[in-house]
C-alpha cells in the first residue's frame, strides 16, 4: 500500500474550471482536498446532502457555511465543522482561493 | 447539535507542554487538530498504532513520516497520508511549529 500522497504528485479531479479535488483513503475513511478558485461568490452553492458523516477543516480562505436552517457562519483558516448524515449544507466562498479538507465515512464512492 | 467549531473557541487538550489537541466529531468520525511546538526534533517519537483507520493532512510545518518498515518520507504543508488499522507509524518534527489534521474512524475514545 502507498501510505503517503505528496501534494504535487496526487491525481487531480477537475470537477469544473474552478473546482479541483485530491483525495486519499483507507477502507472506510476518505480525506478530500477541495480547492476552489471562483471566489468571492455573491451567493452560496445550492444545498446538498449525503448519507456519509463529514468532518471538515478550513485550510485556506474564507467561506460562509450554511447548515440546515441554522444561521450562516463565517469560517476562516483553522475553523472546523461536523455534518451528520443527510443534513443539508453548503458554502459561499468569500475569497479568491478556498481550500477545505473534507473527511468522510464511509468513502465517497461518487468521488473515486 | 453544534455544527461549527471556531478555532478560538474550541476546547483544548494540552497533552503536554508542547502538544495540544482540538477535535470535532460525528458518530463514527473524528477530526483532530494536533499542534506541536517542540521541533525541530533530533529523532522521531516512538512508533504507535491503533485499530482506527487514519487519514491525515499536513497543515503547517514539516515532518518526517515513518510507517512500518518503509523508508521515512519528508512531508510539508499540503501533503497527506493514510494509515490502515494497526500499522505502526510515527513522526519526527522538523520545524518549530507543526499542525497535522488527523481523521479517524471510529472515534478515538481515548482522545475524548
Amino acid at each position: 500500500m502507498q501510505y503517503v500522497s505528496k501534494y504535487e504528485q496526487m491525481p487531480v479531479t477537475k470537477v469544473n474550471d474552478t473546482y479541483e479535488r485530491r483525495w486519499v483513503k483507507t477502507d472506510k475513511l476518505m480525506l478530500v482536498n477541495a480547492e476552489f478558485t471562483d471566489g468571492p461568490c455573491d451567493k452560496p452553492d445550492p444545498f446538498h446532502s449525503h448519507p456519509h458523516e463529514q468532518v471538515s477543516y478550513m485550510a485556506d480562505g474564507e467561506v460562509y457555511l450554511f447548515v440546515a436552517d441554522e444561521e450562516k457562519v463565517h469560517l476562516k483558516s483553522g475553523d472546523k465543522f461536523a455534518i451528520p448524515p443527510n443534513v443539508p449544507h453548503t458554502i459561499q466562498r468569500l475569497t479568491s482561493f478556498v481550500r477545505i479538507i473534507d473527511c468522510f465515512t464511509p468513502v465517497r464512492e461518487d468521488f473515486l
